[in-house]
């Protein structure tokens, strides 16, 4: 059953536009092994016979998915069957089931009274403890060099709230190179692999686990074969697939997003450890003696993936698991903190907190629960294969109300204006609780954090143009750093922090290639002492001032 | 001299549209003293003869402001005229080579090596300070109690940013009452002294002394008119205006923004302390016994005025300047730091520093610099009186860049796409360095901090759609806070830090009049254990729940 729900959504991207006149459904006594791909050949050319099918939606009183079903042309009904062959009704029921008993339960029993900060004896900080951070990068380093560590992304989501059809790490937020998310990460890893080859002297490799749903997969994959992998060995590239799951409305029923097709979405990012456990990803690591790995979400430009001193630091202190995060300077920020809940780690979402709890205060003045999440963390392999086989099973869904697109009884599409059903997710924090020594990682949001969520707007959070200037606002830190500077048409020369009142564009328009630099390092004899007219680009090829106009 | 340009700008308002065939000028023997008024009575129906003005400008090295005059109506003569007048061009000539003399040194010798940090011992925190708050607001409430205490408004800029020809205290940056910012501050200042009133038993009144240009002076004045001053007494507010200055090239010469038009602008913040002694401010405070003065700017719609904790910190420190800041949380934010520089107290602009500066960590993890300096001041009448008495005129004008729009050669307005000159502006906070006791109050920019300076554009800082935002969630959390809570139309709770997925209206529509509350206070008894629909409003005829469209 989980292989085949895992891979619903990419038989879905495969189904050829067949037209036949009848189509007979495949046998349902095979159904628990037989693949979406098998289902779909055998299905072709065969008399329809829906009963077993109409048997068991009906058992898990369902079979309201079916009422149009004499609407459907021939080929509708065939791919609405591939689709409906690939759930398992009854588990769906008891995920909601499960789900909305949790649910529930979280919002009578608030979980602030349990709640407690990290304790600074498992923090690691790279504003409070900086006098560690070149030990913590060089143990990161030697990692890297030896083949232990290996990066996983989290790119199973699909770019609604961007507005763009296609996975989010195909996106151009508009910088100087037109560099895609996916390019960006690329380049990041192959510097730190000669990073490590030239500080160790020895050849190296950072396998890129990519998690993909039913949705992206295939764009994924072909961009990747288009760009011809960004450099990266086509072997050192993985990509694998998230479950999907159906929304249901509030009452558990399957909801419809066209007369023939069923509201389908991953299943979380959570959905990564049941995926690890299918499709033999913890495997192709243990082969490859990976004994670390980075996770981290595709929207964030300025990922450090694989980040050396993070994985120097928990590798150091012993960990099994350990969360990035950054400092939550604002009560209502909303953003998940790591803390600590009857004992055990997790992230407490911020909609599960009171405002006195968001509120309170150290007597250092900082917010107590300020370890803001970010979808950034380390897990030994060890842990993961524990993950994989022994807790993923008792994960439960968490319940993400949501405004569902859906058909009426008269058939008609209809977008509601408030939330009308819920979408089953499970998270990839859900397994800090299992952590034996857990670790948390603070790093400076403007240097390391900058998600792509939103399309371009008024109140301008989390967008392409906030990513953009996140992005070259750093690159011209790294300038100023490495002894350059930046001067106007007139020569003049711009402060580090621009007026923002005199006509400069801000931020600084600045890009310098991740294969040219990982973190800010190797600039110095490109740059010092040097000034410069933005547009500057820095890349493999040297250091270019671009014509305003000839961009 | 003094006196006419600070009036200058009003006269340009009162000029009548006269169209006489032959203007006469005014003897020029009179200049010393005749206002702009008189002057330009005297000009009616009198043949004009600019031979003397012509000599002051040939003098002055400015005689090409004159370029245009025969292809100048009369009338348009005659408004030049009065213009010219009205200007000190030798002494217009010296600001720009004194400011252009300090500002070059400023640009090669950096301020950074001089600079310390704000020591905690004369650093008020409401995070770090708790438990002091209270007692800090009891002083103040009972300072205000005792009538000692005049709040002053900088409200001289001109809405260019925002993309308004209104001052911007008219601005309505669309709450659901829809109120400007001129009436939040006005029924701040009324509900304080009702509070004041209340805890002391005793009537008292906070005078508003509000500072308005050539170019807000009117507009202001006819809107308090028209609003019948927001409730307060007509002779508690007071209305004065700043100085104006002509913008001039990068060589000081006056620029023309039309063929008989000077480009003037108001002379900056700063301009206060002339202000304050030409137009008899401080003997009217003295007259009235006021003790300390709370001096804010009109574009933050948060701000706190008359700020009882922020007075009563200032007074317990016996300090005779005080400033109110806001957390640096961001090392290239560009806002300016309150340090010290040599030992005395000053804002360091950050376009002053460098990135190395503006990186500077405590060991706590804290920025070095991190007193964000907000226009936000606390000075006591004594200090004020020496600084407009003894140091106002040592004061030297800053050098801003811009932008300014200026009539070529051939006549035509020219709308420059980099700087082309400047303007000459003093600062508010250039008087701190002779304060003898400097005290720094740092507060929390959710709470007290959120300016209108831009339009609504994609990066979002600063615009109507943040202010209303900031507004709307400090009442939402003075709600919660108070006991209440809301509930979606399905009467679902919303939690107090609202999903930013589900669909739900980001904030919480929520308004409290100032009438109601000043800080959060006396909420309880309306909204304690109560669910509230949004759009809630609160006001002094009640509580009120506006359904989405009724508003």
């Amino acid at each position: 059953m989980t292989a085949r729900l895992s891979i619903h959504g990419l038989q879905r991207q495969l189904v050829p536009p067949i037209r036949p006149k009848e189509v007979e459904l495949a046998e349902d006594s095979e159904r628990e092994v037989l693949s979406g791909q098998q289902l779909l050949e055998r299905s072709k050319g065969k008399t329809m016979d829906t009963s077993k099918l109409a048997k068991r939606l009906a058992e898990a009183g369902q079979s309201h998915v079916l009422q149009y079903w004499d609407q459907l042309s021939p080929g509708e009904q065939a791919e609405m069957i591939v689709d409906l062959e690939s759930l398992n009704f009854m588990e769906i029921n008891n995920f909601f089931k499960t789900a909305m008993k949790t649910s529930g339960q979280n919002s009578q029993e608030k979980v602030d009274t349990r709640m407690e900060p990290v304790p600074r004896e498992v923090l690691g900080s790279v504003t409070r403890d900086r006098e560690c951070l070149k030990e913590w990068e060089e143990v990161g380093l030697r990692c890297i060099s030896e083949n232990k560590v290996a990066v996983l992304l989290l790119a199973g989501g699909q770019g609604t709230r961007l507005g763009v059809s296609y996975p989010k790490g195909m996106y151009d937020v508009c910088l100087p190179s037109h560099k895609t998310l996916f390019q960006i990460q690329a380049e990041r890893i192959r510097r730190l692999e000669q990073l490590a080859e030239k500080q160790h002297s020895r050849k190296c490799c950072i396998p890129w686990y990519i998690m993909t749903s039913g949705r992206t997969m295939d764009m994924t994959k072909d961009f990747f074969v288009q760009h011809k992998y960004f450099g990266l060995k086509e072997e050192n590239v993985f990509f694998f697939q998230q479950g999907m799951l159906p929304a249901v409305d509030f009452n558990g029923k399957i909801i419809l997003e066209g007369k023939g097709k069923l509201s389908m979405a991953p299943d979380g990012n959570g959905g990564l450890y049941r995926a690890l456990g299918t499709q033999n990803i913890v495997k192709d690591m243990e082969t490859r003696g990976i004994s670390y790995i980075h996770v981290y979400c595709v929207d964030n430009i300025l990922v450090k993936v694989a980040d050396p001193a993070f994985i120097g630091f928990c590798t150091l202190k012993g960990a099994d698991c350990g969360a990035k995060v950054v400092d939550k300077t604002n009560p209502t920020e909303a953003v998940g903190v790591v803390c600590k809940v009857d004992g055990r780690y997790q992230v407490v979402e911020y909609s599960e907190i009171t405002l006195a709890t968001a509120e309170k205060r150290s007597t250092d003045g900082r917010l107590m629960f300020n370890a803001g999440n970010i979808a950034n963390h380390f897990f030994t392999l060890t842990f993961l294969k524990e993950i994989v086989r022994t807790h993923e099973p008792q994960l439960q869904h968490h319940v993400a109300q949501k405004k569902i697109p859906y058909v009426n009884t008269q058939g008609q599409l209809i977008r509601p204006d408030k939330p009308n059903g819920i979408k089953m997710e499970k998270f990839v924090f859900d397994i800090f609780q299992f952590a034996k020594t857990f670790v948390v990682y603070e790093v400076l949001r403007e240097d390391e954090f900058s998600p792509l969520k939103n399309a371009d707007s008024q109140d301008g959070k989390d967008n392409p143009t906030t990513a953009r200037q996140a992005l070259m606002s750093l690159h011209h830190r790294w300038i100023l750093n490495a002894g350059g500077h930046f001067v106007d048409e007139n020569g003049t020369p711009i402060p580090a922090i621009p007026s923002l009142k005199d006509g400069t564009d801000l931020p600084i328009k600045c890009e310098i290639s991740p294969l040219v630099s990982y973190g800010g390092e190797g600039l110095e004899h490109l740059v010092n002492g040097k000034a410069f007219q933005p547009t500057l680009v820095i890349d493999e090829n040297g250091v270019h001032e671009l014509v305003k106009n000839g961009l």
